[in-house]
This record gives structure tokens, C-alpha cells and sequence, in this order.
């Protein structure tokens, strides 16, 4: 056992929001609230930037029932931000507010950007001898991050969607008498992580289940072999099912519908995949239609399809930050490591927040079918737990309810900053 | 009491399927069995045409489980069809396959074209003197046939939209560090009824609650007082959440986003609503991204967020139709009529076919405020009901488990027909 460090808690949240970031959150309020050497808990609006601004809320203030609410809560409920602290001035700021507020243990939410600027931080204080303990913990839906076998919300994307197919291809079924195209298209930049998950859709030992098409972006795209696949399946099922992920390549690793826009990260802002297929049938196959569903931000929201396994997952992951900070860790993010065993099972471990900042887990080529349009049984070993059980979400006057933080503001103690 | 009439019953399903078409299947199906009179109950595989191809099925041969399970399966299990019946020669192949196969009770569930086939079909019966009770199921996600209070249908495709809503609130909110405009398009071609019903995600005593801008068919929309209406909501709220129906259009009655496709029924196909927004606030606002949601088909089959109420009311009105023909009545459709008190109440009445076939139910312009983006208590008063409960759809390895039905062919008596 480390010597103990009696302060404050500081926890935030960063990057794209997902179902259950909230519950991770929850994780780090209620697993803090057990230790005595722990005094505040407060919470950053918008991240680093609430950081920088010094806008923090004492989340012990909050009412026990809005803490509870928050596991069910999709969004960011302290707000989230995509701005990157550049200069070392930034840096030191963040550690001045450290020291004002006497924040000991820093709880950080988020990808891999975020666990970057979490190291960064880290290792700052570790060069001014100022005594912190920074863990990370992971949220993605996007499954990216290395050494974790998963991430939380990538359970409860992939749960939403791989229902919603399976509902579209019920209606889509039914429509049999003409020629239907049906184009999904779903987030995923870098990896097919995300629509390799809708091949959950799937019942067991029905092969020719939607989708019908899987387009990875781990799988350089040619036209012409999507138009033969396509009108293949139209031959034998009246209507064909496909999702895309939007980070879509052709055999030069260009993406298939890119835009010239680049968000604060640099990387290419996308959207369109689904359009850029839809042209490509309705001139290649004459007279079927093809329609388009585009979830956008609704699929990494959907709370109310959540998946209790992650669910669960991403409140445990939150509180065993705050015990592995309050056991002495630090420079580290959580990860799920999972059980040998027939039965899934999972426990949480450590790897140090450098080794997960700028690494990217890709889905492994292996566990795609060689015709490149499907996934294998390794995939579905892989996924198939991350779904498992429903999340009961409070409704009230027929729709969920979901917890509103009272943000109750920590007084500030410094001068502004300017940003 | 009419007198007792002996035979078969045939149903069927027409139209775009929707969270609880097969509820109403399944209210025939239940409710049939209950009648000595009624000897079997088949099926018509994709409406009309599968009485013009004879392609029947017998429903009484399927297990309890597939008919119960119907009741939270979406799309149309029966299978549907928007071949619209043209010729005379049709009209007298379908009645010469009911005298084939003794049907007496025909229940046609879709929408007000579909219930212009039923009444066409019935009134040729009566001129030929052959004995049939047409009885007409409505149903239809846009709400628009008239006398009835409301359409199954309507009230799951809004439960799903208006929680989708509140979702992608709490994501978009919490991103509040740049102007986010979010634009999520959904159905309704001639009226507002499901954009409208959008509005329902607003919490009670929080108008500044997403949605911030709803655009309806019914108000001609003009881009200056868009552009500015989003600059106000960003002013305030830092994000923008617009929900559009796909039928938008300018003062002069045209389309904003109007394809140049039509369906078989000589209505416009459309699609792009959003996207033409979209480029409204991004050229009228720059530095604005604007993102967009498209639910396309899956709104319509999102049966694992569908209203119990709905259910309920479309399992009762396939209930009704068998006993309203088993009673004597026929041309006429099912209707949902609204009790008076305080507590919502409903129960089932008769309307004309020929009354319901081609009347359009407007959205009242007085339950739109006056500014011409946001619904009054009128509307909530009249929607809130629709949405009330939550269906406990069956789910097998984390996902909703549809029923399937075996469909066991009746065996072909007449010669095949040329479509």
C-alpha cells in the first residue's frame, strides 16, 4: 500500500460522448465518496477547458438520486470538449488549478487523444514534484484503444445497432415485391469496429440474415465487386442489407466520400459513405432503389438500447480508477482484461497512459471472412458478450427520463485565464 | 344481428410496414378463432398480389408463440405491397380467388390507398352478389387518415423519435464548446404529424428543451427566417437540435429538397430535407458545422422503443374488425375514437371505406405556435397519450427476438394469373 494522499478529487470527461461515459462517471462520484483520504469531489465542465477556466462543480453536492440517474444518462453530463491543450503555458495552468484546489487524483474520461493530454499532464506534475495521481479511464465506441480487450460503449453501440438492423430488415423483408437497397451507415473512422458489429444482427445458423453486407474500412473497396455483391443478393433475397462504416477506403486508402474538413485533431471530418453507395447502385443495377439511414450522433446517445454488460462494465471501470489512484497508481488508464474461461467473464487492469495515448487497436484482419463483406465466428465470440442483458431506464410520461446535474460551482480561486 | 355467415377468413397487410402492423395481424388472427362462423384464416403473402398469385397462407397452422410474437415484430410478416390494383381484370381475379377459397371475411389493414383497394374489391362484391364483409385495419406511422382519432402506428414512430430526440440532446448539450447544429430529418410526406410529435422530448417546464426548431410540411418555410432562428438558438443554447419532415416545402408548394422519382402511386419520392438544411447554416453561418440524422426506414420498425399504447390499440383494432364483420358489418374501417373525461381513454367505431380511401388528415395549424417552429398544448394534449408505456419486447442473447412465421402454403385451385 502507497503512503496516503489526502486531497481533492477532480474527474472529466472528453471526447465524442457515448451511452455510458455517465456511468463511469458514477463509477469515480460514488467508489470516491468511500475513501477518507479523499475530501472533494469535484467534476470539469467541458474538460481541460474547464480546467483552464477553472469552472468546476462539487459533484458531492449532488443529490444521490442524480448520481444513480447518471448510469442511465447518455451525453456527457459534465460536459465534454474536443479542445487540445497546446502550449506549455496551458499546462502549467492546469497544474496551478491543481495546487489552488488542492486536487490530489485526477479522473479522466475519454479516447485516446484524451489519455494523451492525461499523460501529459501527469508527467508535469511528476517534473514540478507536485504529488498526483492521474488515472484514465477508457471510453470509446469506437473500440480503438490498445491493450483493453474492449472499450466501454463500444457494447451499447453496437447493441443499438445491430437491433435496429435487425428491425429494418424485418420491414425491409416484407417489401419483397420490388428490388430494395437499404444502406445503413454508421461511425467508425479508422476501424470497422462498429459496423463489423452489426453482424450481431444475425440469427445463429441463418446466414442469409441482414446485413448482407459488411463494408470495413479495413477492406480496400472496389465498385465493381459491391455492385456484383449486390446484385447477388438481390437474386436471392428481393432486398439487400448494407452497413457502412464511414471510414470507407479504396485501394489507394483514400476515403470513399471524403470531405476537404478536418476537425481540431486533424483528422478528416467524414459523413456520406452511405450517399457515395447509393449513386453507385441506382446507376449500376437500373431501376432498384436504394434508401439510406444515417444514424449520426443517435447511435452513440442511445441509452435506451443500452447494453447492460457495458453498461456495467463502464461503472466498474470508473470505480477502479479511484481505487487504483487511491492504492498509490498513477500515469495509468484502466483496462478490461478478460476471463479465460468458457463463460465470459472480466476484471479490470492497468497500462501506463503512454502506451494506450497514441496507439490504435485495429479489428484483427483475421476475424473477417475472405469474401470481405463478413465477419467469422472469432468476431462473434469477440462481440457477442458485449451485448448481452438491457438496461432498465427509468421512463416517465412514456419517455426515459434522464439526470440533470445541479452543478453547483466551486468558487474560483485564480485569476482568469486566458484562453 | 346478421345473419350467421360460414367461410374463411383472408387478411392482409399493405402499405409501409410499422412497429405494430403484425400487433393488428395478430388481433384478426386471436380474435378469429374465437368465431364458429369463421372456418379458417389465411393470409395474403404481399397484399393484393398475393391474392392475384394466390399465395396464401394458412395463420391457424402457425404455433401460439409465432402469433403472440407477432405482436412485437415489426415490419409485416404477411408481407406487403404497394402494386396497386389497376385493371378490372384484377378486381374480378381477386374475387374469383375468394370464391375459390371461400373467403367471406377479408380484413386489409394499410393505409388510405390500401383502404381504397378494400372498398373497390367489397363494392364489386356486392355488384356481383357474392356474399363478403370488407373490413378495413388502419394503420399508418403518418397519421393522416381521417375520422379516426389516430392511427396505429403513429404513436411508436413519435415514442421513438422523441426519445431518439432527448438523446442526442444530452450528447449534443454536452458538446457545447462550438456551435453544433443538428439536423435530424424524418418521415412524412403530405403532413407534419411525426415531425410534430418530436416535440414531445421537451420536458415539461423546460421550453428551451431540444427540439429548437421543428419544420412542418404545413408551414411554407423560408431560408432567411431558418438561418436566423438558428442563429438565436445557438446564441442561447450554444447548439441547435431542428427536426424536419422530409415533405418541407417553400410558399410556392414545392419541395425544398424534391427529388424527380415518383412511386407507383404517383407521389414523389423524397429525401434530402436534411442535407439541404444543412447547407443553409453552413453557408448562412460560418464557422457552424451542421451534422445530420436520417432514421430513414428504421423509425418505422423500431419496435424494441415502441408505445405500449399503440400496441395495444392496434392489437384491438384487428380485434374489432373480425367482430364488426362477424356482426354484419362490412365497407367500413376500424376507427379509434377518444373518450371525453379527463383520463384518456379509447375505444373502437366504423367509417365508410369510401370516406376514409382518399381524405388526408391535416396537422390543425392551430395546434403550430405562431412562431411557426414549436407545437402548443393542443398537440401535447392530443400526443402525450399515443406515447405512454413501454413494450417488453422478448430478447434472446441481448438482442429483441421477432417472431417468424412458417407460412404453410393453401394449396392452389385456379390457374396462375399474368400480373
Amino acid at each position: 500500500m502507497a503512503e496516503e494522499l489526502v486531497g481533492n478529487v477532480l474527474v472529466g470527461q472528453s471526447g465524442g460522448p457515448t451511452a455510458v461515459i455517465n456511468a463511469s462517471l458514477a463509477g469515480v462520484v460514488s467508489e470516491a465518496l468511500n475513501h477518507e483520504c479523499i475530501e472533494e469531489v469535484y467534476g470539469t465542465l467541458n474538460g481541460v477547458l474547464g480546467i483552464l477556466q477553472e469552472d468546476l462543480i462539487d459533484l458531492a453536492a449532488e443529490s444521490q438520486q442524480v448520481i444513480r440517474g447518471l448510469r442511465y444518462t447518455p451525453g456527457a453530463a459534465l460536459g465534454t470538449v474536443r479542445y487540445k491543450l497546446k502550449k506549455q503555458q496551458d499546462f502549467e495552468r492546469v497544474l496551478e488549478v491543481f495546487k489552488a484546489h488542492n486536487i490530489r487524483y485526477f479522473f479522466y474520461a475519454g479516447g485516446n487523444d484524451s489519455q494523451d493530454t492525461a499523460d501529459k499532464i501527469s508527467k508535469l506534475a511528476q517534473q514540478q514534484g507536485y504529488e498526483l495521481r492521474v488515472i484514465g479511464v477508457p471510453k470509446t465506441i469506437d473500440n480503438d484503444l490498445v491493450v483493453t480487450d474492449h472499450c466501454p460503449g463500444y457494447g451499447s453501440v453496437i447493441k443499438y445497432i445491430s437491433t435496429t438492423i435487425r428491425e429494418i430488415a424485418c420491414d425491409n423483408a416484407a417489401m419483397g415485391q420490388h428490388d430494395l437497397v437499404q444502406i445503413v451507415e454508421v461511425m467508425g473512422r479508422n476501424a470497422g469496429w462498429i459496423a463489423a458489429g452489426a453482424a450481431l444482427a444475425k440469427r445463429r445458423d441463418h446466414p442469409h440474415d441482414a446485413p448482407h453486407l459488411i463494408l470495413l474500412p479495413e477492406v480496400p473497396f472496389s465498385g465493381e465487386k459491391f455492385v456484383e455483391d449486390v446484385k447477388r443478393v438481390l437474386k436471392r433475397e428481393r432486398y439487400c442489407l448494407i452497413v457502412v462504416g464511414e471510414g470507407l477506403v479504396d485501394a489507394d486508402g483514400n476515403y470513399v466520400a471524403a470531405a476537404d474538413k478536418t476537425d481540431a485533431f486533424g483528422h478528416a471530418q467524414l459523413g456520406g459513405a452511405a450517399e457515395f453507395l447509393q449513386n453507385l447502385v441506382e446507376e449500376g443495377i437500373p431501376g432498384v432503389k436504394a434508401r439510406t439511414v444515417k444514424f449520426g450522433m443517435a447511435q452513440r446517445a442511445a441509452a435506451h438500447c443500452s447494453s447492460k454488460a457495458d453498461n456495467d462494465e463502464a461503472f466498474l471501470a470508473g470505480q477502479a480508477a479511484v481505487r487504483a489512484a487511491v492504492s498509490g497508481q498513477t500515469d495509468k488508464m484502466v483496462t478490461l482484461i478478460r476471463g479465460d474461461g468458457d463463460h465470459y467473464s472480466v476484471e479490470t487492469g492497468l497500462a501506463p497512459l503512454s502506451e494506450i495515448a497514441n496507439g490504435v487497436k485495429k479489428l484483427p484482419r483475421e476475424w473477417i471472412n475472405e469474401d470481405g463483406i463478413s465477419m467469422n465466428f472469432q468476431f462473434f465470440r469477440y462481440a457477442q458478450p458485449l451485448i448481452q442483458g438491457e438496461v432498465a431506464v427509468p421512463y416517465d410520461n412514456g419517455l426515459p427520463s434522464f439526470a440533470h446535474l445541479d452543478k453547483e460551482r466551486v468558487e474560483k480561486l485564480l485569476p482568469a485565464y486566458e484562453i
